[in-house]
């Protein structure tokens, strides 16, 4: 299943490879082609892909490392960018007819901020219709007869499927987590407004939050701290000093952590073997993990529901007037209910967030991170849907960060552990995740 | 019509006689309730007063003079506070049965700051029902046969009616200006943000503003500058250095300011001889002034509309719920109309404020100020409703300054010019307007 083994390595193996000379980001970049001409034809994760133009990036940067100058965190890495995000030379389509062949003039802050870190854009991954419910063509590298969840669909399975070491996301409900689960890769949604929006697709100015793929945590670290530049022209971008992730990820937890085990408001829907799973897993973690109840998140799935409908039809309504013909059914439908979400709900929606972050904050204060599932179960066998986002979509309105880890299956599926931080410290949350990861390797 | 000469004097004046031991605090305050005496009953401007605790506070302020301590600015000057802004040692009723007897367990923000820079907290003044559109009892004190406006009736009347220098209103719609307009005082409704909202009966967070009455200028700028500390509890509340606002005022304008002449689309709505006062009043600023349009502001009524109501459904929506009984009639209609704004008309009525205060500021970086009418005319005949707030709604949704300059008569009412300034900076408008103030009269 691999077709050269450079591919299995991971982003912090390949670069420090690279940077030493053991390998040239042409032939790297050449290797994850090769997986991509070995595995694509089953999962189809790419809207667009241009060998050549790759190919072009990787010796422009086996130069640049010739010459001697710096070189950038991420150099001759090769990253899969879903198709909502704006690249100038490459087409940016949505995953919807009506942007067919729609060519950004300029990058998204984000690809900008790859690009400068030495990264090869390697070309656009399958996004669901809009980065909302309609499924796309993409099917999960694990069983290409289930779901790789969605709306980043083809970031996670192509990072799955060892395509590319790593991707980048969005979430609006579970667009980040849940693929993460799905396809058994690691998945980072960040803190709201530590990633540039600049040049993304707007659905939810309160919830879209770009993440991010990989298949270790230090991955994850090594790219989300590239793209954790402050930006004005995102309005949630917050000012900060870049954080520094890798270097919190390999110091580790200051102390020995305890967590708080939350089943939260989607428990009852999730499957049953993914129950038993997860409280065997937190049951290994022993006496430093401990149940919660946060009463003022019994509402919470509402709330996100009314914010994210509100925020659809504010941004949607107008193109689904403008274009009915080219927005698939099912999406038309939740639009039109979507319309009915009133002003005032909205107002008290948004509000309540608030209410349940300072619940959510004081837990953060005694516990090192919230363990959660990641999804209601595996990805669900079929292609009509692209799974429950229901235990995603309230930590997208609460902005907090979130990661998910690969560590538990069901009939031969992964699907993840959640493990939720305090906005803004996702170095505590990475280093808490290494902790836990390290913990139940050591107790297998 | 003066019950003492104290009285007469502006704030600063009477500030500055305090300070030298000339009057005191005490022989202030009772001149100012002996002022209330004499004027209330035909206009009728407090929802409560304490004469005691009045000269109480005043003694003690009294008392620290003479322990030759430093003073606060506004050391023994009496103030009005609009009552639904919460006093810890009065009861702050929101105009609305609902909330009869209600006290405070603590000062709001900006009733603290005044209290700090040594003012008497006088009583509390008259609002419209929950700050919104049903009128209460104060009558115009230029004719008590006419509205004062509202909702900050009570504030406007009494500080036109001399019974205090200064007073604090609010303005979601045009509940600062539009009752300074119609009593003939001096109105500033700052930027959103400058003064902390805290402790303050919320109906819209993104609209609802605390703005001050005197009776110049350099009062505004002297309450104004008092109350504009930071305040990390309001979500609003910016970060700054307190701006100097009285030392800018006596600093005057850099450079001969130019004037932008906006109509603006509430301009069909008001009346003949406000319009003709208007234009005739402008044509006197000669050629520093010149009319534009803003197309971006086309709509701006109707999304300032949206916004209201939305944000009212949101907040007074379950009040009407829970106590059907404790609303007015025309509130409850206006209310049950609001619960009809959709979430996406929302969404998309505060981004359209974004494109709008673009526009706004691109005309502000070539003119001092906009000027426009302050109100659609003087005060309308009779009680049934305290007039149109459509010259206002739109500068309260932009977030930028406005003041109102009590220049024009129609029948013997006052009616003001209102001059809009770029957000955050009140120097800029105050000295702008005193140019105004000073070029007018030198033109008489």
């Amino acid at each position: 299943m691999f077709a050269n083994d450079a591919v299995k390595l991971t982003a912090t193996e390949a670069r420090d490879r690279i940077a030493k000379g053991e390998l040239t980001a042409e032939a790297y970049t050449q290797a994850c082609l090769d997986q991509i001409a070995l595995r694509d034809k089953d999962i189809e994760a790419w809207a667009f892909i241009d060998p050549a133009r790759a190919l072009e990036q990787a010796r422009a940067l086996d130069k640049h490392r010739a010459s001697g100058r710096a070189l950038g965190q991420l150099h001759g890495l090769t990253v899969g960018i879903k198709d909502i995000i704006d690249t100038a030379d490459m087409p940016t389509q949505h995953g919807c007819p009506i942007f067919k062949g729609r060519q950004p003039d300029t990058d998204a802050a984000c690809v900008s901020a790859l690009r400068a870190a030495g990264a090869v854009i390697l070309g656009k991954t399958v996004t669901t219709e809009l980065a909302n419910i309609t499924p796309n063509k993409t099917r999960n590298p694990h069983n290409p007869a289930h779901t790789p969840g969605g709306s980043s669909s083809g970031s996670a399975a192509g990072v799955a499927a060892h395509m590319m070491p790593l991707a980048l996301g969005t979430q609006t409900g579970g667009s980040v987590i849940r693929p993460a689960s799905f396809n058994g890769v690691h998945g980072l949604k960040p803190t709201l407004g530590l990633i540039s929006r600049t040049g993304v697709l707007l659905q939810s100015h309160t919830l879209d939050t770009v993440g991010v793929y990989g298949r270790s945590l230090g991955d994850l670290a090594l790219i989300a701290e590239a793209l954790s530049g402050h930006d004005p022209s995102d309005s949630v971008s917050y000012d900060r000093t870049r954080p520094r992730l890798v270097e919190a990820l390999a110091a580790g937890t200051a102390v020995k952590p305890t967590f708080a085990v939350f089943k939260s408001p989607a428990w009852s829907v999730a499957e049953e073997p993914a129950k038993a799973a997860f409280l065997a897993l937190v049951g290994r973690l022993g006496a430093a993990a401990s149940e919660v109840t946060i009463p003022e998140m019994d509402d919470i799935v509402a709330h996100h529901g009314n914010v994210m409908s509100a925020e659809n039809a504010g941004y949607y309504g107008p193109l689904l007037a403008r274009h009915p013909e080219g927005i698939s059914k099912g999406f038309t439908e939740r639009l039109q209910a979507s319309l009915k979400v009133t002003g005032g709900d909205y107002v008290r929606s948004l509000n309540a967030r608030e209410t349940a972050y300072a619940a959510v904050a004081r837990v953060l204060d005694q516990n090192a991170a919230i363990l959660t599932l990641s999804s209601t179960g595996p990805a669900p066998k079929g292609h009509a849907s692209t799974g429950n986002a229901i235990f995603n979509g309230m930590w997208t309105l609460l902005g907090v960060p979130c990661v998910s880890l690969p560590l538990m299956t069901v009939g031969g599926m992964p699907f993840g552990l959640q493990l939720v931080g305090k906005r803004r410290d996702e170095a505590r949350l990475l280093a808490t995740a290494r902790h836990v990861e390290t913990l139940l390797a050591s107790k297998r």
